[in-house]
Order: structure tokens, then C-alpha cells, then sequence
């Protein structure tokens, strides 16, 4: 009984990975349909939002159900509530990248704004965080798991630069106001994609150690 | 033993709606804030905001317990996995009401745009939707769920109405760009707060019906 529990975990596990590559994969083409103007990968982005939505929906039947059945203790059990919220952060960042995707279409009407600031930079700040959150997961890592901890605040900075640019470009010349506000848009939307690459840290981090790393202001030993 | 566990529920319940109206009234204070230009009342939002984070915490730490002491089957194991959702929502709509309030402090040191557009309404209707979740999680009523399901499209229109307002004042007046600009991340923050609401009622209705009535484009029964 314990064996096969422990083959339904690591089942569990790799579905929750295979949704993660997804969203991360989502990201990664949303981002470079603005960045490089390519239309069709917007498209690609929101053909494929229902996949994820539908793994989200199975990896919460499949963590209930072991819930249920084998009424776990201990690392399992932190592990099951672990995964159960880490599976809400992977469905959000793919909302994000949809969100990015419509952004995309949008931007692709108007004239390109300057270069494109710190974008890029912010991008592949939040899709390795998104990455090493993931792996810190497979590994139970909990050092990598810090490590993108660190990492949100360097992308907070990067977007506020980043603010500061567009609002300068914006009262420099009222017709770049409709572009520059949908890096806005996507700026806010990779905030949020580190946002949750932090939850899913901080989760890690519970499970492989069971401690509760979030709100650390509180200072909780 | 079961009449025990009811209590420890019920307990757990009204921890969860506690948290809840700390959530809301943090919304209605940080919104206030910014529409009666009161600073003060951004500062309540700001040192409150730890009691929120702390009573997450408590509540997933409650979660784990009763799990793993109780082995909770069908309603009560739904129920205790949404509030563990529900939990995380309301602990995000907690960030909101900060970024809000943090919003408001910036906006106090720039001249007023025009009115406040819209934005009267749409705090309503977000607070609205929070305050509507947490009543259907208290009486268990799928009906009031659903409302709170609906109206988050009536949000997205305002916020889309609002960006288009906030745009225009940016092209006319480029002394505006600052503040409309805070405006349109306060928006931005209400749009979430009601994307939370409706995470909640969707919960309520997997609790109450047993139902997963998340992204119903997938058409599943």
C-alpha cells in the first residue's frame, strides 16, 4: 500500500511539472510576441490556455482524491498542500500569459514604442524565477527556493525603472500614451508571474523543510 | 469524536470570516484613502496589514491539523480544501488593499485629477463581491455564489471604461500623467480584488455542490 501511495505522489508530481512547463512556455511565447512582434504567438498563448485550466482541475481531483484514500500524514500531507497550492500559482501565471498575449495583439496596432526599455530583462528575471521555483520542487531544493525569493525584489525594482520610463516617454509625447500603457499592462503582468514564482518558493520551501517562510516580517520561529 | 471535529469546523469558519472582514474593511479603508484624500486612513491599512498575514498562517496551520487528525471524507474534506483556498485569497485581497492605500500616499502629493471618474463604482462593486463571497460561504447559498460569478465582467467593463477615461486625460494634459497613472494601478487592484471574490464564490460552489465550476469554457458537467 505505502509503495504504490508513494507512486501516486510521484505521479502527482510530474503532472503538477508537466502543467509548470506549460505555463512557463506560455510565458516565454507571450513575452516574445511582444518583444519580437510576432502575432502568431499570441495566438499560440491563448489556443492553449484550456490546457492548463484542465490540469489544474485533475491535479485538484487527483490531490483529493489521495487525500481522501490514504489519509496522509506528516511530509505527505505538507507535500498534497503544497502541490494543491502551487497548482492555483501555476494557473494564475498561465492567466498572466494570457493577459501578456492580448497585450501582444494590442501593442501590434501601434507604432513600437522607443526600444523596449528593461523589458526584456524583466522577462527572463520572471521566467527563471518561474523555472527555479520548479526545480527547486523536483529537487527540494530549498536553497534555490530562496534564491528566487531573493529575486522578486530585483524584478519590483526593474518594473518601477521601468514605470518611470514609459511615464517619461508618455508626457515627452501624447501619441506613444496608448503603447506605453500596455507595457504598462505587461510589466504589471510579469510582476505578477514573480509574485507567484515567490508563492510557489515559499511552498517549497514549507514542504521539503516544514516551515512556513511567508510574511517573514512577522517573525515567526 | 464527529461532534468535536464540528466544533473544531465551526471554529475554523469563524476564524476564516474574521480574516474576512479584516480583508474588507482594509479594501474600504485603502479605496477611502484615495477618494477622500484621508492619509490617515492608508496608515490603518498599512499597520494592519501583519494581523492579516498572521491569521493566514493560523488558519493553513488549523487546515494541516484537522487533516491530519481528522481524515475528513467528502464534504468536510471539500470544505476544509476550500478554505484553504479561500484562505489565500483573502490574504491576497489584503496585499491589495496595501498596494491601494500605498497608491493613495503618492496620489496625496499630486493635484487632483479631475473627478474620480468611475471609480467610486467599481470599489463598490469589488467590495461588493468580497463581502457577497464571505455571506455565501456563511449561509452555504450557491445563488448568491453565482451573483458574485456575474459580476465580475461587469468589473472588467469598468476597468476598461476607466483606463479609456484615465488615457485621455494623459493625451490632453501631460501634467496629469502621474496621477492618472496611480489611478489606473488603483484600478488595476480592484480588478483583482474582484478576480479574488470570484475565486472564493467558485470555491463555495465546489464546497456547497461538489461542483468545480472553474473556467466553464471547458463545458464540463
Amino acid at each position: 500500500m505505502e509503495r504504490h501511495f508513494d507512486h501516486d505522489l510521484e505521479e502527482l508530481k510530474q503532472r503538477l511539472l508537466w502543467m509548470g512547463s506549460l505555463a512557463e512556455r506560455a510565458v516565454h511565447q507571450a513575452v516574445h510576441a511582444v518583444l519580437d512582434a510576432e502575432e502568431h504567438l499570441a495566438e499560440v498563448v491563448l489556443s492553449e490556455e484550456d490546457a492548463i485550466n484542465e490540469m489544474q482541475i485533475e491535479i485538484d481531483e487527483r490531490v483529493q482524491r489521495l487525500l481522501a484514500t490514504q489519509q496522509p500524514m506528516a511530509a505527505d500531507l505538507r507535500f498534497l498542500l503544497a502541490v494543491s497550492r502551487i497548482n492555483g500559482d501555476l494557473e494564475r501565471i498561465g492567466d498572466q500569459a494570457v493577459n501578456i498575449a492580448q497585450s501582444a495583439t494590442r501593442i501590434l496596432r501601434h507604432p513600437q514604442v522607443k526600444p523596449y526599455v528593461d523589458l526584456p530583462r524583466m522577462s527572463e528575471l520572471a521566467e527563471a524565477m518561474v523555472r527555479d521555483s520548479l526545480n527547486a520542487l523536483v529537487r527540494g531544493d530549498q536553497e534555490l527556493a530562496q534564491s528566487v525569493l531573493r529575486r522578486d525584489d530585483q524584478v519590483d525594482r526593474l518594473r518601477d525603472q521601468l514605470f518611470r520610463e514609459l511615464l517619461t516617454y508618455m508626457m515627452e509625447d501624447s501619441a506613444q500614451v496608448f503603447a506605453a500603457f500596455e507595457l504598462i499592462l505587461v510589466a504589471k503582468n510579469l510582476e505578477r508571474i514573480g509574485d507567484h514564482a515567490t508563492n510557489i518558493a515559499e511552498d517549497v520551501i514549507y514542504f521539503v523543510a516544514g516551515r512556513d517562510v511567508r510574511h517573514p516580517a512577522l517573525d515567526r520561529r
